[in-house]
Formats: C-alpha cells, structure tokens, sequence
C-alpha cells in the first residue's frame, strides 16, 4: 500500500491511493448506515473494504477522522443546482433533492449516524457544520436571483432561506418521525419561499463568520421544545 | 424499596414511588446530559441517585426503558402556553422557550443526546415522537385562535406551524451549528407566521394518525443534502 504519503485532501483522483480511499469510504459509509456510529470500527472498514488494516489506522487514524472524510467526500458529491427561474420552483427542486436523500434508506441512515455522531464528537461537528456550508453555498445563489428578479426584498439572508427550506425536512427524520414524502418536501419550499418574499429572513447585523455555537448565558429552563 | 408493583407510569405522585422516580431521573438526565447515550449506564444512574440498583433494574429494566420514562416525564413537565393575542406574538413565545432549553447546557445536551438515541433505538424513537406530539398538541391551539380571528386561512393545519416554528431551531442545534439566540428564535417565529399567513400550511389529505417514518419507495440519489 502507498499510503504512506497520503493524508486525506491530498489525493490525486483516479490513483491506487484515490481507489483505496474510494473502497474505505463507502466502505464506512455502508458500516455507519447499517449499524451506526456507535459500532464504526476500523478494522472491520479494512475488512469491508479488502484493504489492509494497517493503511486504514495510518491514513485515517481514528473513526473520527474517517467520518471528518467521509462528510468531506460526501460534500464533493453534489448533483447541478436546478436552475426553473422561479425562487419556488428552485426551493422546490432542492426540497426534493433533500427529501429524496433522507427518504433513502441507507442516505437516511448514513445522516442519522453522522448527526448522532456530532452530537458528542466535536470533529465531527465541525466536518457536519463545513458539510452544511458547502450545500448551502451551492443552492444560495438561487435566492439571490430571486433578489435580483424582485421577488424578494433586498438584504434577504440568501444562506438562511436554503437552511429554512431544509430545516422541516430534519425535523422530520431526527424528531418528529412524521412521513418524509414529496408532500413534506413541496410544503417545505412553499413556506420558505412565501416567508422569503414577506420579507421573514433579513441578514442579521452580526458579523459573518462568527459561530460561537450554543449562547451560554441564557436562563435555565424546564424541559419544554 | 417498594418497586415490585411499580411499573412507570403507574406511580403516584408525592409518595416514595415517585421520590424514587423524580431522583432516578434526575441522575438519568445529569448522565445523558454530561456523557451522552453511549455511555448511559444503570448501575451509574442508581449510584447518582442514591438509590438501590436492584430497584433500578427491576423498574426500568433497560436503558432504553429509562430514557422512554425520562421523556415522558419531560412531556408532562410543560409550561403553560403563552396567549399574546397575535399568531406572530404567541410562535414568537415558543419558539424562545425552544430556543432556551436548546441553549441551555445541560437542557441542549440532554435532548442531543436523547435526539441521536432515537436515531439508532425505535423504542426511543417512539418515545420522542410522544414527546412532540404532545408538545405540538399544546401550542396548536394558538393558530387555531389565529384561524378563528382571520389571521391564517381556514383549513390550516395547526400542528404543522408549530412544527414549523421549531425546526430551523433544531435544524441550528443538529446540523448547521449556527448560534441558538433569540434573533433565530424570533426569525423563526415570523417566518412560520408569514407562512402561515400566506396559506403555506395546508391540511394535508393523508389520513390522520398514520406515521409511516419514511417512505421506502424512492430512487437512490448522492449525497445531496
């Protein structure tokens, strides 16, 4: 194995090594989507993968570090934006594309894993939230057309309207367990859109970039969401 | 201990069955809070409690069983809803008592932690879907109040808004890693509220009470999300 020289992000794409790393990560993908992040284990990637054991621990590490690569793999893979020339139809088109991955069973159960796995790996937080980031970045622009079109007002925080169009979607999968159908996704894009046009989602004042994560100053309260 | 006849849900309140109960939780919440699900662990919660592990084991048998009672309890812990005599003034009220537990240390981390469980535990699945729904059924009544005023059209589905309310708050706290503040409390309160308005939220034809989970009918996309 020619590992050695292979940090991950370093790649040359249709290489042994670019192969290697192709078998392990959906490899780890298939693991983490059948049996969750709890049971990820190196050594049973290697196996799963028919690669050797020692490639994996060198290259990777930890599952942490294999996950951070996965979700970076993951981030490379996106299908063309939709372009339909209207705000609902281009919400609409990632509504679905959305609604479709986690209505997949094992997309559904690969996101489960990775989100579970944020929820106490700070890593793999910062890999999920870079895994957001670029979605996002990549559907934005079709908010600003809506800007420019007049459809909706100027100053809109076009990142903020592509989160709202996902963020039913989630609820969904990770709280409500209510059906993630085709109706769920349209009624998705339906509602960021009009909140969008009333104008529901000015760019805030504070400074871009800052993400402090969780406010720690606020009062405690019951158990209430 | 007097546990033999005491199965959860069957306590009375304010007798040594539910002092028992009360700490019992309580410790099963610190641990879920400060180490997550993985590590939740019966012997660890009696200890915490001070409180006889046989009785732990032969009330709550699992900890799957501890963590379905300890949402139940949370369920029946509710606040009283806010009436502010607007749609917008009443979401607005919600969505900061989500946006405070969700901020809050202790609060945020428990319902991560029981939030990932239920992605790998149906019987915790099962559980939280109870938690919402009977929290949703609690603030529903607000746009009820905001359809009989002519706020929301008729045929609005109620429980939707305040799902809708919701979720870009748990959308923050799950994927995005965006700051859980007031401003995306009240973000999130006049977008479901312009929604709302505009008629986004239609009942829906499906009949009421099935909860299929997710459709298993669609094609395999990337990873799109």
């Amino acid at each position: 194995m020619d590992a050695e020289s292979a940090e991950p992000g370093t790649v040359r794409p249709g290489g042994r090594t670019a192969r290697v790393r192709a078998a392990v990560l959906q490899a780890a993908g298939d693991s983490l989507a059948e049996r969750g992040f709890a049971h990820l284990d190196l050594a049973d990637v290697a196996r799963r993968a028919e690669v050797g054991k020692t490639t994996v621990y060198r290259r990777w590490g930890t599952v942490t570090g294999l996950v951070a690569d996965l979700l970076t793999d993951m981030a490379e893979q996106s299908l063309p934006r939709t372009e339909t020339g209207s705000l609902l139809g281009d919400l609409r088109a990632n509504a679905r594309l959305v609604q479709r991955t986690l209505a997949d069973p094992r997309q559904g159960a690969l996101f489960k894993a990775v989100i579970a796995a944020a929820t106490c790996e700070p890593k793999t937080a910062e890999a999920l939230h870079r895994f957001y980031d670029i979605r996002v970045s990549e559907w934005a622009p079709c908010v600003q057309q809506a800007i420019d079109r007049g459809e909706v007002p100027e100053g809109t925080d076009t990142h903020e309207v592509i989160r709202a169009t996902s963020a039913p979607l989630y609820y969904r999968l990770l709280t409500s367990g209510d059906r993630l159908d085709e109706a769920a996704a349209d009624r998705a894009a339906e509602a960021a859109a009009a909140a969008a046009r009333a104008g529901a989602y000015p760019r805030s004042t504070r400074p871009s970039g800052t993400r402090p994560g969780v406010s720690r100053s606020t009062p405690r309260p019951a158990h209430v969401p």
